[in-house]
Parts: structure tokens; C-alpha cells; sequence
């Protein structure tokens, strides 16, 4: 986790408070369920939420476990601090400390899912704000970096949130899938411990009991959710490096938003550097890198080795940590960036007409010519756009050869730039699900 | 892709011949959407058809493309041969060669998809036959590949089959994510062409039209499939690492199918290795290597770059070749898997009876004992049992301590292993959905 | 192997023919080896050299493996059918089969190193060829994608040029620490085979005898031979990315090789595509899949397991055709580059001289001009060139207010491109280590 | 950082004071380089040494950062708070941030490189020392987790040895390959600087000067330097995988020092599990995982983009302190690790003798039996030693067909131990240099 790249909300998780609080929650719940069962007295599972209101002190049960050796111990022994040691002997008891570990882990795991689902939507929201504003705005699309064909601004972001929905419904599964617990014991047979209480304690956390569980939750649901974040991370690249090409100084289409007053900005105001989406970028590496130990993880010896553990105290905060700032980051951007649709224009008037020069070629040859000859007809009148800077339309119209072949009004209309844009609202409507009229 | 682990099924998707024909089906059912819009003439739509059940001459193509440098017009130009070039001229009207690579692609995929859940059910089959065959079947359980309590086979063999059931449900969600096609333009436009192309297209090859596009087919849905192929993977060495432990010398708790007549196995009847699992954990590394490239091809510029295309000509076929033949050698070994049930009670009894010493100090607290003297206890008759060689149910029988706190009914109970197997119906119907009485 | 991005002479070290003819040459050398100890008759090693001609026939030997299920027992077969079995009984008496296996690896991979090495030869040359050629080719340099100060395509050539030659030397180091072979046996003790056999054998191969072995050569070599592949193919990627930029449509600068007659390149001339420093850019990623692979297969099981081997099969001949074939690639690409220097200076001059701003900020301020003043000096000229296109060093001369600070020569000097290239000689002879004069 | 796997010595090395601390030598120096050269006076440069002994308060400078929103500036303007701002204005004139951070960043990495070098030794002892005492402990050499010819103890440890010192020696190197600096300005050009400053402070830091940077200091060497630990953290996760298969209940040949009184060790003396190596297994992991985006780093747009800091940020840290506990961790581990020769032996003989049919097999064809009889005959005793528990050589001694083509001499010595010692000492003469004698 580092510091810069981090919210209060994500890190809070990850904090040894909120884990004892969730150890807490499930001894407490397993006592009910155990008193239940008759397994133990009922005033002593009530007595167990005496400390419900208690905040357990860290560095008291860290005291302990320099002595103890053992954290779930630690904590134990500490909570008799609290209920008494009569009333807390009957906590944990027929549990597995992995059962109590497990299960926190995967309640930390939804918590954090539902944070960056939220994110998400913060995101969504400003993507869907920013298209349907330039829905209309005209910009040239590019393959390979290369002008191609006019597109318009809205159907950039559009794509976005459309890429961007499509990970929320994938954390979604990832989320249901790692809502898991399980109290099963040393080998997951229930020998000491009844089914029972894993069922009752995982409804109160909203979980689901894992259907057959070892000492451990199997770890392939953890990479699935790994791999998941890795997948958003990616997608969040995409958007990254779409506005860090926009901003550099030949194309100029965006910038990051600059506070008027920032220093700098405006004594050397071509250097305004999209340093925000070049962080996400860097970012996106480094969420996507906890994908594979998330996957060597899964494959433990029998009923499972501890390998996976010292991974998952790196990567469950790491990742979620940084992919929370990163979305929030994100959203942000996209809801005030700067867009200049001028500069659009002028971008896709470079070489001017050009971008229309396949659309002519294949009016010529749909008009008759040969495809040699409206081959030949559009280069000389494209290289000379291309040379000398002329106006490719300017140019056809006063080539007799190719007014022959097409009208005036044929030829205008090759650059009707309302050819391009005639389906927006049908991928729109696609895209958001409405009538975007 | 390397040969030797690569089923001909599989690999017939990735062949030019299947290419080709899924082309030619893109290319027609388009022609038929342009007559239908009056685009093009019927007729020509129809002739198109005639060329159905051609094989395509693959070495032609090729002889073509050494000319034209372009891949699609090859094939067009090797069509036209067929068709002729009159009725030639229509297709591909309106289209660009990304609207046939990528809508292409995602069919191999959905139909790689498709063998690969065969495959599963086929591993599902094979460890749920085993399951039953084995639910009672004693053996140790371990944590940190050290005796923890007694499980049983069944057990380990219902765990894989609960994983591999995820991992096949995360399949299907995959092949549906992958199972779109896109005919919209050179950047996503539908400039050249009505979206009611690409409906018809998609709706003819089993897809869903891409709700908005570039160039390209977002890459987003392809990471995700080699991510999910990924967790699959890794699953796949969680059974195979299981395997090779078992088989290992001083375990010899299972072994792979070995022929009887197989050379080497009756002179050297302790050689028998367990290469199969071997090379599935070393598949599985190959398999998982594809994740992060494919998250790597995310972050397309602007409305799209090639740079993802070499790394899908790779990883495409080597992901799902490998996983394929992979799958399908795993199913064969579970299937046939010797497994020798009396190896696994003299391996739980290699210290006998010591596995039950937490039980034992468990009843002793709960009998009364002072956690300290039920320590002191058990430890000094574990000890003789870890040195000596001793029974330790003799020796706990032997000490009038012990048998102070515990009768000798109560001790014996300790001993049963019914207490560790008494859940497993219950974890059986919560792996199967039924009642496996 | 994706064939269509393989070179034959790479391809050709990973084929049977060759794979067996090491093998040959490993067990022929071993017997005159054995025969110099008085293992075996000194007449039965030499007559082994009889086949040394021979093209061993790959078809026939997978015919006997499809009976014998061992490819080295196999071989040794189809080798008896050459020299005779009376001769072919001494062979490869006391020897493993992965002795002959992953000796022939290293071979392999030497070879390999050996081609990897003249590539970048070639690419090196090239390099050091442009950037002779521009070294005082002024063009802007970008932090960011923004302007910053100027620099020179010299410089850009010349930083390329040391990123490779580092290369270079990190893939003679991993070339030297994969030249090991092993002849040691089952577990690598040489009980059946004295070490002279290892040390004849390696020396023969140009290899040095591995220190200590298993049954196989330890895996951390080959860990980083790959892992130095890696970070090849990432600085190949990093020269690929750059000119991807300078060949957009906005800058400019620079354009992958186009001949003149090629097809579409002068109808539409604004659509050349940087289609090979693209695909350079997915290889890069195919060569660095490989590496986490090869690092996971350095933990085997005890002398060995086999896991690693399927994984090299795969990543073995790809890595290496890749990067072989990409090197090519590339050192083509740069060879060829088209320069555009008038477009450098067009995109310097954008906004016109407003990238000397900081420059003149620094001027003032030396000037004795306290820093907030300089501040406001330059910003109400710059942003009179940023927003009306006016010509800052034009601005700033007619602004009384900076010429009381300072003189017209000053700021004229101000604008001196010189400033920028004067240390330009400097650094060529730390690159090229010669006196650039 | 995982704070429990971190050792103050290396986190350290990644304190804001030592940050600083290092930002304020090099700007010292880089005054007196600038007083030397004339360019400020040099009773200002000597001014800036007046706070040499200064701690800078880390959370001063935060606070400046927080107005300035620059760290650079921010530490800047502490360092006048302790000098004066009439001598601080001279600091750091004509540098550029990065050259700074950049820099650091180095002597940063060449320390954690130094700290991890001396960890590398003292396992290396550790390995040598463990190697010398058990280098004639006869244990079974294992192919595939199987039984397959005997080695001895000392010679693992030895390979090791052997390994970790290729670890050694490629970290020397990555060392040697990070340690460069630059002061070459905003696009290393060195406009605003002269060269001698950077070779001035690079000398005083222990560092090269960078023949060539742009922004940056080039990010393949980074990359090289992340590969080398991963590759050591790889070979660290072969010997915690041999040590975990050792310790398990089957094998029990060792086990990681257990302290006497060490609460569980007693009670449940079959239950001491291999934490440590496991808990490096997943250590190795992480180390690993800061691989590719190291790669990913190298790739930046022209002279620099930021897109590569957050990730440093992350993985600097992370993969230096993870990787030096860890060598720490496995030091110990090898250091007191308890070794079972007794169980080696008797793991060894689990099937009495049979390990050694494969060289009876060879004796008896050798001693001109055809291969067919004496593939029988090694069978017929084999099988009665697998199925029945005989002792093998007993076995053989009484068949009268073996006895007629082996004498039992010959038998005899077939079982000799010291067959397969004979050459450990020219090994560990191979491997530590000496001779062992």
C-alpha cells in the first residue's frame, strides 16, 4: 500500500481494527449459533455482546501476541479482558483459527468490492455525463494513430463506459463468488463443530457457506477476484492512455483539468502534462501484477499450506487499495476534463478533405470508372493535398476527369460529415439503454 | 502450440482452412443482410451461396496474398475464382477487414469455449465417480503436508469437483462475454454500413452484435477469457499437485494408471512417476502466461492499434490448445487413478493414534483438567508414542492420570473415526445438490 | 511459434533434425569419452562416428517411439540401424536421458544466444548509422508527451543505441551462464559415469561441465536467460513506441519504410501505418510472457520433477523466434526509418518559441527581476502566443517591461537553439566512445 | 510493505529522512561542482554543507508540500530554513527535479543491493557449512518425488551453495548496472548544466555517470535489476521447497528448528509445521510479481512520461524488503535446520533395496544375460519385495538363476552405498573451490 495512492475508506479495511471486529462478529455469532445448539450456555453466548460497543486496542492484543505467538489467541484472550474470562471460555470453541481467518478475509473482500462498485458508478456517471455533452462533437478516429474516418467525441466515452459496465457486472460475480465462509474445522470435515453454526454465522456477515471447504476457503475464488480487478485495471489503462494521447502537444483535443491559479499553468501553458492518467496508468501495472501470485496461490499441498497467506497480506490491500484511488482518480478526470472541440476540428483538417479520400474512391468506382482510374484520380489530387497543402474537395472539383464521373453535388456530399455520425443514436441508445433522443 | 499437447479438435479451430470458412460465412450472411436492405442485388447475395461447399484452397490464398499483401483481399480475389468475379464484386461491400478478423476471432473463441466445457464435463464426470467410489474412503488429512484429523478421499475428490464446477460456470459467463461480433466500419461508425448488417450476421454465427465498437472488438472481453482460462489452469494444477504428493514414494497413497505391461513398471515397481500431473502443473504455467499479455492488449490507442493482434495470434490458440489437452489428460487420469485405500490408514497410523492428541487434551479440559496438566499429560504419553514408537490410546489407557479424568469408553471414543466422517453426506449434498443416500 | 513471425535460421535450432543431431554428437563424443577411460572399446566409439554424416530420419524415429513410448531410447534404436547394433550396444552406456536432454537444451539455447547476438549486431548498427546521420537534426524533446526543451533525433537514435548495447551485454553474460552441460546421471552423483565424460562432452559442445547437477541442470539459468529476453524485448518495445508517436498523423516526424509503389500508400497518403513498430509492440509482450513461466520453473521437487519441461517446449523456441525475429524486424524498421526534419522544426514551432518560456523566466529572474515579476512577464506573453497565435520571442521584444531587464541580444540568445545542442558531442563520445569530430 | 516481513535495516533505506537525506547530498555536491566550474559562487556552496548533520523534518516539509504541491521545491525550501534562503538560492540551479529523484532512486537501490548481498552471504555460509556437515549423509536421491539412486545430504546443501552464489554474482551485477546517476536536465541535454556536475556528484555518491538519459535515467536497467531478484527469489523458493517436502509427516528427514518449549511442539509432536518455508514460498511470489511491471516501466513516451514512479513507488520498496527478509528468514532456516539422518536411511529402505534393481538389471545384462531373462529376473525379486515387503538383495541371493550369471560378491557390491558417494568430493570440490579433503 502506498500512502499517496490511497483513500481513508479502502485502507480502513485492511486496518487490524476492522479485523478484530470482524473476528468479534463471528465468535459472536458462532457462540449464538453454539448456544443454539445446546452446545453452550445461552447466557454465555449473551454475554459475548457485551463488547459489542468495545474497540478492541490493537496494541494491547499485539502485547499479548508477543507472548502467545498466536494472533487468534491474542485476541481471544484480550476479549476476556472485556467479558470475563468465565463467559469467554466458550468462545471459539470447536473452531479452527483459519475458520475465523477465512472468513474475515472474504467479508474484507466484499467490503472492499462493494467500495470500488460504488466507485464504479462514480465513474459511469461522469462517463455517461461527458458523452451524451459531446455526443455531436465531431473528432477524427484513428487507427494505428493514424486519421481514419470522423467519429464523435460522445461515442469515445461512450465506449468507455460501455467497457467500464461491462467490469462492473464482472466485480459483481467476482464479489458474489468471493462472499464466502467457512467454519469447518481443521481438515473442513465439521469432526468438532456442526454445520450449523457455519450457516448462521455466515448469514449474519452475508455470506454464503462454502459448500465443501479444508482447513481453508479454496483460493480459486480469490484469483477469479484478482483477476477480475486486474481486468478493470486494464480497461482503466485504456482510458488512461486515451486522454494522455489527447493532451500531447500536437493533438491538444483535452487536458487534465488545471485550476486557473495552479503554478505554472499559465506562465508556460503548453506544459500542462496529464500526469493524473499517466499515474493511473502506472497504476493499472501495478493492480495487474497481483494477478498471478493470486493464481500460483491456488494450487496448496492437501488441505492446505500457508503459502498463499503472505501473499494475500501484500496483494488484498495492495490491490484494492490502489484500484479505489485509482477509479476515484479516474472518475475525476473524466468529469472535468477539458475538452476542445476546435482543436478537434483543425486536427481532422490537417491535410485537408484527405480523410474523405476512400469515400471518393469508391464513389468514383461505383460511378463506373475503372478502379485504375479512380485509383489514379484520387492520387493526384491527394498528393497534392498532401505536398502543397491544398484542399482535397477544392481540388477534385476543378479536376474535369473526376466532375465527369460525379456531380458537384456527389462530390460535396463525400464530405458530409453527417454520413459519419448518422448512427450515433443508435449506438447510444445501445450503449445507455434509451432513447437518447 | 506445441504438438505434443494438442488435441486435433481443438486445433482444427485455429487451422486457415476453419478460418477461411468462417470468413466466407461472415462475407455471405453479410451479402444476404445488403440484399435484404437493397444494398445489393439479390441475386448476386444469393450466388454468393454457391461457393458453400467449397473447401477453400489454402495454398492458393496464400499465392494470392504474396501479391495483393492483404489477407481479406486474397481471400476475396480466391473467392471470386469460385463465384465469379460479377457476382464477387458485392461482397464485402461496405466492410472493413477488422469487421471479418475480429468477428472471426470471437468465433473460434466461443467455439474453443465450447470444447473446453465438454472437457470439463467430462473431468466433472470422472471426479464425481470417484467422489462416490471414495466418500468413505479414510484418509489423512493434512495442513502444511503435516497429519492435521482424518477425512476421507471422497472428500478431496468432491472439493475438485466443486472447484472445476466454478470454474466451469466462470467459463460459461467467459464465452458469453466473448460471443460478440462487430461490422461496423473502420471506426465503429456504421459509416459504410447499416447496423442491420452486423444484427444479421451475429444473429446467423450464434453472437451478439457488439454494442459499440471502434475498429475493433473491445479487448476487455478478451482478457477476460484468458483470465478465466487462467483461474482454470491454476485449478487444474490445485488436483495435479494433489496427485503427484500422493503418488510420491514415502505417500503412495495413489497412483497414476500405470499399463501392467508397461515396460519398466514390474522391474522397477517403485519407478512408477507421476508424469502426467508433472506436465499438467507445467501446462498450467503455460496456460496462465497468456493473462497478463491479454490484459496488456487492453489498452488499445484510440480507435485501436495491432499491437494486440500477434500477441492474440499467439496466445489464442496456445490457451486453448493447452488447456484443452490438458483437461482432457487430467479427466484420464482421475479416472483411472489407482488409489490404495489400506496405504492411507497405515499412513494416517504412521504415529499411532497421535492425530487424535488434540481431541484427547480437548476432552480432558472439558472434563475438568487444568489446561495445563491436560498438557502435561498429553505431551507425556504423545512423546512416548513420537520416540518410542508407542500406541498412544495404550499409553493414555495406561495412565492412571488420564484415566482419572477419562473413562475407558470415553478414551476410546476419541479413537473413533466416525466422529471425523459423520458430516460427510452433508458436504456430499452440498457439492452435488442431492442426497447421496 | 507463430510461423509468420519466424526467421528459418532460428526456427531450424528447434527442429527434430537438429535436436537430434546434438543428440548425436553428445553421445558420440561420450563414447570416445568412455573408450579414453576403458569403458568401452576405443574401435566401438569411433565406430559411431560412421553416421556422422547422416540425416537422421525424424519419421522413422517417432515410428520406434510409438512402440518404445521413449524418444532417447528411440533415437539410440534408429541409431543402431546406421552403425549397427554391435556398435550401438556401447552407446550412451552410463548415461541418463537428461543428460542428453538438457545438455542439448543449452546447446539450443547457446545457439540461440549466438543469433539473438548478430541481431543485435545489425539493429546496433543501424542505430549508430541515424544517429550519426541526425545528430544535429533539431527536433523538441517531451516529457509527458508535451513539449519541453529541444533536443535532437541524433540523441534519440544514441540513447537507443546504448538501451541495446546493454542489451548486448546482458545477453552475453545470460549466454555465458547457460553454456553448461551435464552428464551425471540419475541424481547427478555419477555413479555410473565418471565426470571425465561430462568434461570431454562439454568441452567438445563448447560448454562448460555444470558444477553440480541433479538429474537435470539447475533451472535458475534458464530463469534468466529468459528474464533477460524479457527486458530485451521491453527496450525493443520502448524504440517501437517511440516512433509509433513520431508516425501519428499530428506529428509526424518520422514514418516506418513505405516503397513508393506499394498499394494505397499515394491515394491515401495520410494512411501509413506503423504497422511494424505495432507489431513489435505485441511481440515484446509474447517474449516477456515468458519469463514468469521460467522463474516458476526453477523450484522442482527434489532432483527433479518434469514440470518444467512441457513449459520449455514452449517457451524455449518461442521466446527466442520472437525476439530473433522481432530484432530483425526492428533493426529494419530503423535502418529504413523515413526522417521528416522540417516536420521536427514545424512541431517545435507550434507555439511559436513558447517552449523556451522557462528559459526566459530564468533570464529575468538572474536579471534581478524578483520572481513573481519574471512570472507575470513571461505568462501575459505566453499566453498571447497559446491563445492568438503571436510569436513569443516577437512578444517579448516589444514588451518594455522585459526589455528593461534585458537586452534584445539577450533575448535573442535566449532563443539560440545551440544552447540546447552544445553538449551533443559530449554524449556521443560517451556512447560511441570514439571522438564524434 | 508488509510490516512483518520487513527488517528496519532495509526499510530504511525507504524513509522519507533517507529520501531527503540523500536529495541534500546530492544538491551539495552538485554546489560544489557548480562553485568549481564558477558558476555560483563557492562560499554559497559551502554554505549549503552548514547541514550536513541536520535531520530533516519529514513533516515540515510535507506541510511546505502541501501549499506547493511540489516535492522538490518543498524539500527546497526546508533546506533554506537551516541554510538561509540567501545561500539556498544557489542550491539546485539548473537541475531539474528528476535529476534529483532519479538519482536517488538509484542510491536507493544500490544500497538495498548492498544489504542484500550481505544477506546472500550469510546464507551462503549457512549453506556451506550445513553442505560440509552432512556431505556424506546418505539420503535418496528422488526424480519425480520417487525413489530413484542414493545421494547424500551435503550434496543438496551444495547445490544450494552453488545456486544462491549464481544469485550472488548476477545481483553484483544488477548492482553494478543500477548504479548510475544523472544531472542532465529536463531532457538530457544538459542545456542548463554542464556534464562535470553530474560526474562530480555521481563520483561523490559511488555511482557512473549515465552516458546517456533523457528526463530519466533509462528503465531497462530498473528492469534488469527487478528480474535479477526474481530470479533469486525463485531459486530461495527451490530450497523452501525441498525443506517443505522434507519436513512432511511421510519424509520427515528435517524440520525447521522447533525450540523446546515452544507452546503445541510437544503435545503434538507430529505437528510441527513448516511455516517459515512456506510463508517464503509465498514471499518468492511477491518478489516475483514486481517483474513484468518493471518491464511494463521501460516503454515511456519520448524523453520521459511518470507513468513508471507509481509503480517504483510500489515495487522499489516492496521487492528490496520482502526479498532481504526473506534471505534473512532462509538464513536462519538452513542455519538450524534439524536433520533426520536416521529417517534418510529408513526412508531409503522402505522397499528394501529396490532402489537398486536398476543396476542389478544392468549387471546381469552385463554379466551376459540376455536383456528379456534379466528384465525377469530383476522382476520376479522386485515384485516380492513390493508386495510383500521382502528385502531385495536377500531375494536375489537365493534365486539360482541370478546367482548363476552374478556371484555374491557381485550382488553384494551391487548394494554398496559408497558406488554412489564416490565422486562428492570431486563435486564439492567443483563447488566450493577447495579441496574438500
Amino acid at each position: 500500500m502506498i500512502p499517496r495512492y490511497a483513500r481513508p475508506e479502502m485502507t480502513e479495511i485492511w486496518s487490524p481494527e476492522t479485523k478484530f471486529r470482524i473476528w468479534y462478529e463471528i465468535e459472536a455469532h458462532a457462540c449464538d449459533a453454539q448456544a443454539e445448539l445446546g452446545v453452550i450456555p445461552k447466557e454465555n453466548a449473551a454475554a459475548v455482546w457485551r463488547a459489542k460497543d468495545v474497540e478492541f486496542d490493537v496494541a494491547r492484543i499485539d502485547e499479548i501476541e508477543a507472548v502467545t505467538k498466536h494472533d487468534v489467541i491474542a485476541f481471544l484472550t484480550h476479549l476476556a479482558e472485556h467479558i470475563g474470562s468465565d463467559d469467554a471460555r466458550f468462545v471459539h470453541q470447536g473452531m479452527t483459527s483459519s475458520d475465523v481467518l477465512d472468513t474475515t478475509l472474504n467479508v474484507q473482500l466484499v467490503r472492499a468490492a462493494d467500495i470500488l462498485l460504488a466507485d464504479m458508478d462514480k465513474l459511469l456517471a461522469a462517463l455517461k455525463k461527458r458523452a451524451y455533452e459531446h455526443k455531436d462533437t465531431l473528432r477524427i478516429g484513428r487507427s494505428h494513430g493514424i486519421h481514419a474516418e470522423p467519429t464523435t467525441m460522445g461515442l469515445t466515452f461512450a465506449r468507455f463506459h460501455a467497457e467500464m459496465a461491462r467490469g462492473k457486472a464482472r466485480l459483481e460475480r467476482a464479489r458474489e463468488e468471493i462472499a464466502t465462509g467457512a467454519i469447518s474445522g481443521a481438515v473442513g470435515t465439521f469432526a468438532n463443530i456442526d454445520p450449523f453454526v457455519e450457516e448462521h454465522v455466515c448469514r449474519k456477515l452475508g455470506l454464503h457457506p462454502e459448500p465443501i471447504s479444508t482447513q481453508v476457503i479454496p483460493r480459486d475464488r480469490h484469483a477469479m477476484f484478482f483477476a477480475t480487478l486486474g481486468v478493470i485495471a486494464s480497461s482503466m489503462e485504456n482510458i488512461a492512455i486515451e486522454i494522455r494521447h489527447m493532451q500531447r502537444t500536437e493533438v491538444l483535443e483535452a487536458e487534465e483539468f488545471f485550476s486557473p491559479g495552479q503554478k505554472g499553468s499559465s506562465a508556460m501553458p503548453h506544459k500542462r502534462n496529464p500526469v493524473l492518467t499517466e499515474n493511473l496508468t502506472g497504476l493499472a501495472r501495478l493492480v495487474r501484477m497481483t494477478v498471478v501470485p493470486a493464481m500460483e496461490n491456488v494450487a496448496l499441498w492437501h488441505e492446505r499450506d500457508i503459502s498463499h497467506s503472505s501473499v494475500e497480506r501484500g496483494i488484498a490491500p495492495d490491490a484494492t487499495i490502489t484500484l479505489d484511488f485509482a477509479l476515484n482518480r479516474l472518475a475525476g478526470v473524466i468529469d472535468k476534463l477539458v475538452v476542445y472541440p476546435q482543436n478537434m476540428l483543425d486536427n481532422m483538417n490537417k491535410f485537408k478533405g484527405l480523410v474523405m479520400s476512400q469515400r471518393v474512391l469508391l464513389a468514383l468506382t461505383q460511378a463506373g470508372v475503372s478502379r485504375e482510374d479512380a485509383y489514379r484520380l484520387v492520387q493526384r489530387n491527394a498528393m497534392k493535398v498532401w505536398e502543397q497543402g491544398k484542399d482535397f474537395k477544392e481540388e477534385l472539383l476543378a479536376d474535369s476527369e473526376v466532375t465527369a464521373a460525379l456531380s458537384r453535388d456527389e462530390i460535396e456530399e463525400k464530405f458530409d460529415l453527417g454520413y459519419h455520425t448518422k448512427h450515433v443514436d443508435t449506438i447510444f441508445a445501445r450503449v445507455f439503454g434509451e432513447n437518447p433522443a
